[in-house]
């Protein structure tokens, strides 16, 4: 049939992209308002870990194992000597003493990693190296602090039992077994083993590569000169993607967008192809200008809602582009960017990466002197954590209350956390806390 | 004069280099032994801070600040907006409630990051949003919450006091102030905080450049086949590798060299120039292919020490090449390695890092069942800690004594550390120990 007249099939039938769609959000509370665990477990709920990929161990370090690993040789691989001495058999030198050694002819030299150069006769002992393996006819060790570290014929001033400084085959790990199991987070102690048993790659989630936005026409880049009164330096992308950075993601920070809402939209599609998480600060409020919360919902399914916290209140969520790339759009003001990092940007940083737990651990600190706060919801302080001379931990606040106020955050090395209940803690009294650095 | 009669200068006089040589270490204790205190301080006393350099700020995260940084402006730079609203004056709504509302002609509008258009005139009001300043005339800010959000005309319910709403020039920093001092541990809340000051760059101490070579002729590439039945894959090596890139140093894993003198005198002079330290693994003990021993002595000032630890009793310290650059040998045993990583390589690393804590901070654990030890040296036993319900930490051990016992290791999230005078530790008794993982 001529190619002209073939009938055209009908055109294939345009599947018609599902509308995005998020879970059903969890309700206000009686203040309308969502609790921040509430939010938290939300945000959770609505992202997955990252698929795994395989890596070379030595960049595996801090990362979660994705597979049951299963060791192919037993660990010692032959009998091996723990000491440098003398091979021999322990019936030999069963009645050597100081008062009267037993002299055996050394008949040859076991390096590590050299197999012994013949089987050892009844009678006679061989050297032996740290590691080195167990020549056949030996059944145990003579360290060299028991023996004169004779060359052609050596005296043994103690006894040997079977076995002793001998190095079983199998006796750390035997073939077969399964040595670290999925999920867990490979420490250097865990990369060493891997290393032991042979294995240079293993299935891991890999490092979350977050993208981090902040937007405002009022943002100059921190180094260049102002152009006007009322302009401030952005601190929230670099402050975001450092906390990012030391949560162990890859961050890309591209940095400032002003309010204008086609280029915020440009901006966040073309991060898209290289983002598990975006992050933006500013424009979820009710102000005008607020031009995130504007923007997003065409971009893909989000949820802007108010949460029960001080500061951090205004929040947003969404699940954006073709891959329903998560984004979390924070409040302007620093510390209700930081508050809401460690609220719900962390979690989810760490269940991308498949970490076992996604929270820090809540503690019960001491306060050092009175605090008030405001019932109804829950307050992030900043606090500065001591330690009494007895161990005990005592907290203090740092800076004031507002949410403008980075010079308090900055000297703050924990979160306290006032609940909705409580408007004022008596010195003495716990409050819960979360500690923020390593050492406090 | 002809330029071949010319008198040839007398050659330089060489510079004889002066031997290298190491300060006095600390006398052995009685049994002959360094304590494992004195050999770390001794350590700790031979070697500097890294010189500082000029970093960007978002990639000073986690590093250690070298100078005082001072603020060259204000925090806020300028009277502003804490809330989303109306900027107006005081007096004008000091009777304004619900019952009786305020109506203020809208006059103009200022967002943030631009001037007011002009001077709010008293009887006006002017739309203002977060950050945006204050226009001159204004000393108070009605919240949208407290209006009915009129365009030309806006009703005011609730009266506002002067400075209501206002985040005032400099309540955060005052220019001139010394907002983060030499030695600070940067986190990223000083991070956001150097930005918002508008410094991009500060001075820090570098992550440590650290290489990592294991010696051994039995040593073969994990991941590679091996030739004979006498050969073991080299783990040491990813292990400390690992270990310091998860303390923030910059490795280079070098990995392995066999027992041949002149091939490891070659390879760690090939290293000295990307070097802050060098980690060598095997080779320090008491046989006869312990070519590190051997060898190191040549290239600069050695140490080679027993200290009263087990595992881990041989140790070597040098300070080598023309810059002197510190090496710490360990012992070959994976676990003897790994511990004298802990003891000793990991507070060398921070302190070339500048950081304030060299050492991990020893908890006490209860023991989970009793543990017998060897006294007269310290032991580094291998443990997992579990908390209970009431959040109580107790400890059992993992695995054997052994030092090659790599699974015990790797399954460990603790390491004991049992005193020279205790040789047995009944069940509930308390121990010291090192946690060894962030969530432990």
């Amino acid at each position: 049939m001529p190619l002209l007249r073939r009938k055209s099939a009908p055109p294939p039938a345009v599947e018609k992209p599902e509308p995005p769609q998020l879970p059903e959000p969890p309700a206000a509370g009686p203040n309308g308002l969502r609790s921040m665990a509430d939010h938290r477990d939300y945000l959770l709920s609505c992202i997955e870990p990252l698929p795994p990929f395989g890596q070379q161990i030595l960049d595996s370090v801090g990362l979660s194992l994705c597979e049951d690993v299963t060791s192919a040789i037993s660990l010692p691989r032959f009998d091996n000597s723990a000491m440098d001495g003398y091979a021999v058999r322990a019936a030999d030198v069963a009645d050597a003493s100081e008062q009267s050694p037993v002299s055996l002819p050394v008949v040859g030299e076991v390096p590590a990693g050299s197999p012994a150069p013949h089987k050892l006769s009844p009678g006679s002992a061989m050297k032996i190296m740290t590691g080195a393996a167990i020549p056949e006819g030996a059944d145990a060790v003579v360290p060299y602090e028991a023996t004169d570290r004779g060359a052609t014929d050596v005296r043994i001033t103690e006894p040997s039992a079977v076995g002793q400084h001998v190095r079983r085959t199998g006796e750390d790990i035997t073939a077969g077994t399964v040595v670290l199991r999925a999920g867990e987070h490979l420490a250097s102690r865990a990369i060493g083993l891997l290393a032991a048993i042979g294995v240079d790659k293993v299935m891991v989630r890999p490092r979350p590569r977050v993208v981090v936005i902040s937007t405002g026409s009022e943002l100059v880049e921190p180094g260049l000169p102002m152009d006007n009164e009322q302009q401030i330096y952005d601190s929230n992308s670099y402050m975001l993607a450092s906390a990012a950075k030391a949560t162990g993601a890859q961050v890309f920070r591209v940095g400032l967008v002003p309010d204008d809402p086609e280029r915020l939209k440009q901006v966040i599609s073309d991060q898209l192809v290289r983002a598990d998480l975006i992050l933006t600060t500013g424009g979820v409020s009710q102000g005008d200008y607020d031009i995130v919360k504007q923007v997003l919902p065409e971009l893909g399914a989000t949820d802007f809602t108010q949460v029960a916290m001080q500061p951090g209140k205004p929040q947003g969520f969404g699940l954006i582009g073709e891959d329903k790339t998560p984004i979390i759009m924070m409040p302007g003001n620093p510390v209700s960017a930081f508050v809401s990092f460690e609220a719900f940007v962390r979690p989810v940083l760490r269940k991308l990466a498949g970490t076992a737990h996604y929270l820090r651990p809540t503690v019960r600190i001491f306060a050092g002197h009175p605090i008030t706060s405001v019932a109804g919801k829950l307050q992030f302080a900043r606090g500065v954590v001591h330690r009494t001379e007895e161990g005990e931990r005592t907290v203090e606040l740092a800076g004031g209350h507002g949410s403008h106020l980075l010079g308090g955050l900055a000297a703050a090395n924990a979160l306290l956390l006032i609940d909705e209940d409580t408007d004022f803690v008596a010195a003495g009294d716990e409050v819960d806390a979360w500690l923020l650095d390593e050492d406090s």
